[in-house]
């Protein structure tokens, strides 16, 4: 008790950091956007009510064939409030119906791009503006990715989709319905997809690396994880009795497939990833290194056209003073004077690099 | 256990995601910025040694009168990362030696509410940069101002420094030495203070609002710290016996001041507030508050800035397309034309309203 009562003397205190963190953000409660793409029919919605056990999709109308045919992809939001132990979510479901669907699906996913860089562009235009305090965030965190069961591995279209949003989003890819297939048929499938994806080159969500100092147990949780991927999947909204247990599941004739047995998929290792360990992580992705891009991109853009602009007006400025008879020659215009030429003349000409948005604000404390 | 397992079955798991939050916090690590203020003598480095543990003065060298009259005030920082249970942080002290040490005060506090605007300023343009990864964060936390023990409530330049300060920094005010006041004398100060407080409009920290739902435990040390500012301190950075133990302490032949004896002084309220309870939230309401405030009127200032020179050179080329006659005449000039006359020929004129920083993008992405 000496000892305790010694360290008691040396502790300061901020060790309770995280644990104010920790109730900040309960009282705050979270907010996270899930997109979920892939055909019709592959067990988007079921999946989602299996994961967060509601049902996101009490409304929703099936279309046939032919109203598939004429249907182009949209976006539909789900938005629902959930609780649990006195932590709230506010979970919002993106859900893409039609993608794939038609017969011809070239740019299907131009939609589901357009979306997601709508929502990086409010959120910049939100986070620039002047009053910050009731920002709606609705950056997408993460997209899964259905891919079918049946077929040898990714189909172009599956390709391309996942090229033109790994820069946006964090692609999580999941083999669907993975009850028609057996243990070996899903090991086939999975080393094929995962070869795919190194071959050209698409950049799935990375699990960050494991700490060095985390217990045995953890980093073994980690690497069965990371081996996992891409996770095969089952949903269920019906519950079954197996084992005398009811439970989540599929009756056929053969058995019971249970939707949260971890011999029959990867069902619970997908949860578990996706809510219990990694959410948090997938929200960090997303804004510091997905938006933080777009941001860039956005920024660079808009300095190049403002550089251009004040060029192009120096340029004409420079012309007025030039000596008539020259001006006067049908050879001479403005736009043909270079920028070097400009230089050499003692004038700064801006260039992308020295402009920033705050450009104007730091030219006016300097010259104060 | 059925009714467990029930429960199990309903559980979906983002109930864990305040752990991912807190499990991050470790893994990044805190930062905090103290900023101490108020005449030489006060104590200033020795509480801030007893808060933290730690010499942070070691190198300091004390001034004599005659050099303190023609010292002027300067900001010099100390920072030292310092490790409690596995939780980093990197404290960073401000000190501000010389303040109110002058014959003639006016003024003094100039170069202090110049340094947490500079602070604030770095933050915007490093958070309107272009690439954000690596951003310091100098922004100062807290203010503690020490109030001195004689004298019987807050000085002119105590008000002063205080309405100087209070839009830019939490500040929370201390009565330093209270080791030379009897109970009652500290009983009457911090009413007069408090008093003082309100009738000079001085915006001191706020303890946020205590929620409903805490435990009545909570909300009695909530009342009992509201109650108590402002603090009455006493620091010591040397350890004495005191009823057998070694403590932080002051040994007076008439007895022993215990630093962290609460029935001494208001120490130990302090460092819980300070450093145990409510550090998050004075960095939140760094952010939240202050910066978000100081960033609105950089950004109008701005705005009213480029909206002026806008005018300004809508007004020329519009005086240039006025017929000659008109122009010659020696009583028009372009600055005479008015903004409301500019907008009955049907020219857009900018007004502050309707500009952002993003302005220039924003047409952009509307003229495509």
């Amino acid at each position: 008790t000496i000892q305790s009562y010694e360290e008691e003397k040396q502790y300061v205190g901020f060790a309770t950091l995280p644990n104010q963190v920790h109730r900040k953000s309960v009282k705050k409660g979270f907010d996270f956007t899930l997109m979920v793409a892939g055909e019709s029919g592959m067990g988007k919605s079921t999946l989602v009510n299996s994961l967060f056990l509601t049902d996101l999709y009490k409304d929703r109308k099936l279309l046939n064939a032919e109203e598939r045919i004429n249907q182009t992809v949209e976006i539909i939001k789900h938005t629902v409030d959930i609780e649990e132990k006195g932590v709230k979510l506010k979970l919002t479901i993106v859900d893409t119906p039609g993608f794939g669907d038609a017969v011809n699906n070239n740019e299907c996913w131009k939609p589901i791009t357009d979306y997601i860089d709508q929502q990086f562009e409010q959120y910049f235009r939100d986070e620039s503006g002047l009053n910050r305090k009731n920002i709606q965030d609705n950056r997408v965190h993460c997209c899964l990715y259905f891919i079918p069961p049946f077929g040898h591995g990714l189909r172009p279209v599956d390709v391309e989709f996942m090229k033109a949003l790994h820069e946006k989003v964090n692609i999580i890819p999941l083999i669907a319905k993975a009850d028609c297939l057996t243990p070996n048929e899903i090991k086939k499938l999975k080393d094929r997809v995962r070869e795919e994806i190194d071959k050209f080159g698409i950049k799935v969500y990375q699990f960050p690396e494991c700490d060095s100092d985390e217990d045995e147990e953890f980093k073994q949780l980690d690497k069965e994880l990371k081996e996992c991927t891409p996770f095969a999947v089952i949903g269920s909204n019906t519950v079954v009795e197996a084992r005398g247990q009811r439970v989540r599941g599929r009756l056929y004739p053969w058995g019971i497939v249970e939707v949260e047995n971890q011999s029959h998929c990867d069902f619970v290792k997908l949860r578990n990833m996706l809510i219990r360990s990694h959410m948090h992580d997938l929200k960090d992705v997303t804004c510091d290194v997905h938006y933080e891009n777009y941001r860039a991109q956005c920024i660079q853009e808009m300095t190049r056209l403002v550089c251009e602009r004040m060029v192009k007006s120096l340029k004409v400025s420079l012309f007025k003073r030039l000596p008539l008879e020259f001006r006067a020659s049908t050879l001479l215009s403005p736009h043909l004077l270079s920028v070097n030429w400009l230089r050499t003349t003692g004038w700064r000409v801006p260039s992308p690099s020295c402009l920033c948005p705050l450009q104007m604000w730091t030219l006016r404390n300097s010259s104060k």
